[in-house]
């Protein structure tokens, strides 16, 4: 894989299939090899807006017939590097692929392209009844959001982006096109190749447009913030609650850095908390989950602060979890977040998460801690100085750790960020044996590198 | 891929690392590659029963270099001929492996050996509050349901093998072994090659050991037969049911041949019926959604039949569904099954079905009619004379027929049993585009095609 020989040359050619729908403009470039990672940016030397399948297709054909990378871009709410062109070529941005293509509310599953948005999407399916749940936080694309197997606060009761997609429109390395899975919500019929692109970070194809499962909106919803005494008691609570059997749809945990991060937003008491919601087929099943939650909140120490039961109330509670990121970096002027991202078996969410505090505070380095504790994943926004090599040693070394330590558990360096550039090193701790196996699949289907090249391994 | 050149060598290599654990007895040879398909067997050379996955290692290794064919078997319970040794050479029978490796609760995660079975397990998991709820009915192996990707009755809620399986174990073409996945809930680090692995039926990869997700016991359970007036009722209460909100942990149909074939059993009039079941944070919730069945039920024109609340009463009921394979071959002495498995959005099933039934009257075959229904999956025993060449050919109509007016509805061929040697062609009709990337990962994995030649594509 080399840098873009003759960039005049490579341009006239897209524009033969764009038209007008490209940049060369340094800003756009910048823009388009940054995403929101802590690491060094790289821009592509073009970024081409697509319109269709069609044009993606054509678009990866002219860049194999001169070895020119590829780069996918979303929404640029990578956190690990994955839009950067660390090899220049062409920043294929999809934003322009926004079109709901087909809603079917009785089968419960939509097709749409992979530029739409995950809260454009959720506004489309609007008052039909059904809607879509995979929810990371960032506005990611769907294109996105699938490229690195998204998840987030939903995913402990409907899944990740894997447990939510039927099937994939896929432009190949050499510009083919293929279909992957279709709509009935199970398949046998060969490899699942669906989930194999699921998480493939744009390095085996581009994925253009994606059939969605959808869910029946609940027919009672309640959300309730709760605040503990300390972090080790809201883990215990959440862990009690997992085994307690009632039926959680969310469960966060936000630690008392986080809650006054957020305290513009919110005006909680700045100690750690948890932020539920309960989804039931009545008003009286919804009660009796909730009094379930009153109980063991109670026997943690804690108390629910608040219960927000409409939608008004609701929206504000998940707003302002979604805010984590902007008010964490919010912070310290001028800092970027190394975000951190393991996921353990939940048994070992209290120990991992004390470790992990402890280590921190010895380092002096400020990081909110938020997470999907119902998955056992949670997330530390390290907030440190780019520029300043003494502090990412520290952020190296808290990550390094605590990969270490979430390995030790049985659990993974990334629960829904991807490997991108960022965790390279950690991948091949947790999955070397794997690793021959990835290349293997990776030489196969683009035998040139051409697909966003120098990622994952 | 030729014949073994020296079986005597062959054996004498596999004696070596398995001991007395291998058999050439022609009764186990033809059992081993016959499986419950209305495909002609083929039996392999020669049997071994490991014990470890250091003796799957060892014996693949040995087979490679000797290019010699590996075909596992579990449980023998396919039916698309998936054991079938079509160029001989060794079948790796692990049922031995059949330990139950680590057991947690807390976490609702379990490890086996691919050898355990689906009933095994849990019996296994007995009173722990925690169990393993992917059932197709047949007591398979774990390994086997992992490699056709297997669903069942409580699919509707639970999902399939490929939701509940957190990391493999898995002996590759060249002997080497790699472990997929982990213990986290989720994970983003890298292909998904569990999921690769899930459906490849043995292609890629023998199935050694794997992690599965496990679910709480319900707190309160119960299950209803529910008798209606024609099978296009029992469809459309389905999916009225389905739209509903009503969370159903299986829903199950039987049409008025099946219910008959079960009469030894159940006694129940002789008229479609649908079985289901209901599982519930507490008894109020259950009793309010039984409530709504029993309406929708009503509105269709049905009656709830039986209400099954005790443990034994549910036992016998979701026994007797499971009885239908073999209750229905039983109603035409020295009949195979030819047992057809499309998978269709729900939306579309009521018209797939009475196309269907239509068809199959026209031809004078008596099919019993079963389906996961909830998921849009249905199957027709069609019970055939496989001597009989007129009657296969019309087996063979009636399943092309199928499988096209699945595929223009959105589903698809196969949805639980794979696809083997029987659904070969209808796989390229469903998929031809993505055949060359299916071939490509087969060829980059196993390249000398030593594990289960001529299954798949």
């Amino acid at each position: 894989m080399s840098r873009v020989a003759d960039p005049e040359e490579l341009v006239t050619a897209l524009a033969a299939i764009v038209g007008d729908r490209w940049t060369r403009s340094p800003s756009e470039l910048e823009q388009h090899g940054r995403g929101e990672t802590h690491l060094a940016p790289a821009p592509p030397d073009v970024v081409v807006y697509p319109v269709s399948t069609d044009e993606v297709s054509a678009v990866v054909r002219a860049c194999a017939q001169r070895s020119v990378p590829v780069v996918p871009y979303g929404a640029g709410s990578s956190l690990e590097g994955h839009v950067s062109a660390v090899y220049g070529g062409v920043s294929l941005d999809m934003s322009r692929m926004d079109r709901v293509l087909r809603t079917n509310v009785a089968d419960l599953d939509v097709t749409v392209e992979a530029g739409v948005t995950r809260k454009q999407l959720v506004r489309a399916l609007g008052s039909t009844g059904a809607t879509f749940f995979v929810d990371p936080g960032a506005d990611a694309t769907i294109g996105g959001m699938l490229a690195t197997g998204a998840s987030g606060t939903t995913s402990v009761r409907y899944g990740t982006m894997r447990e939510n997609t039927l099937g994939l429109t896929v432009v190949l390395a050499d510009g083919s096109v293929i279909r992957t899975g279709g709509r009935a919500r199970k398949s046998s019929a060969g490899y699942d190749l669906t989930r194999l692109f699921i998480g493939s970070e744009g390095t085996l194809g581009v994925i253009t447009e994606a059939t969605l499962r959808l869910h029946p909106v609940p027919d009672a919803i309640a959300a309730a913030a709760c605040s503990f005494p300390s972090v080790d008691a809201a883990v215990d609570a959440v862990v009690a609650l997992l085994q307690s059997g009632v039926p959680l749809a969310r469960i966060e945990l936000l630690d008392d850095v986080t809650i006054a991060s957020l305290n513009a937003y919110l005006g909680y008491p700045e100690v750690p908390m948890v932020f539920l919601e309960l989804h039931a087929f009545s008003r009286d099943a919804l009660g009796e989950q909730m009094g379930a939650v009153h109980e063991v909140v109670a026997e943690h120490g804690g108390r629910v602060h608040a219960s927000a039961t409409t939608e008004d109330e609701r929206a504000r509670l998940w707003d302002a979890r979604h805010r984590v990121y902007y008010a964490g970096i919010a912070r310290r002027p001028g800092a970027r977040s190394w975000t951190t991202d393991v996921c353990v078996p939940v048994s070992a969410l209290a120990q991992c998460i004390r470790e992990t505090r402890a280590d921190v505070a010895a380092t002096g380095i400020e990081a909110p801690l938020v997470g999907h504790v119902g998955d056992g994943n949670f997330h530390l926004l390290l907030l440190i100085d780019p520029a300043d090599p003494a502090e990412r040693e520290r952020a190296q070394g808290i990550s390094v750790r605590l990969t270490e330590r979430a390995l030790a558990a049985g659990g993974t360096c990334t629960g829904e960020h991807g490997i991108g550039l960022g965790k390279m090193s950690s991948l091949a701790k947790e999955h070397g044996d794997s690793l021959p196996v990835m290349r293997a699949i990776k030489d196969a289907l683009d035998p040139r590198h051409i697909l966003n090249p120098g990622k994952i391994m």
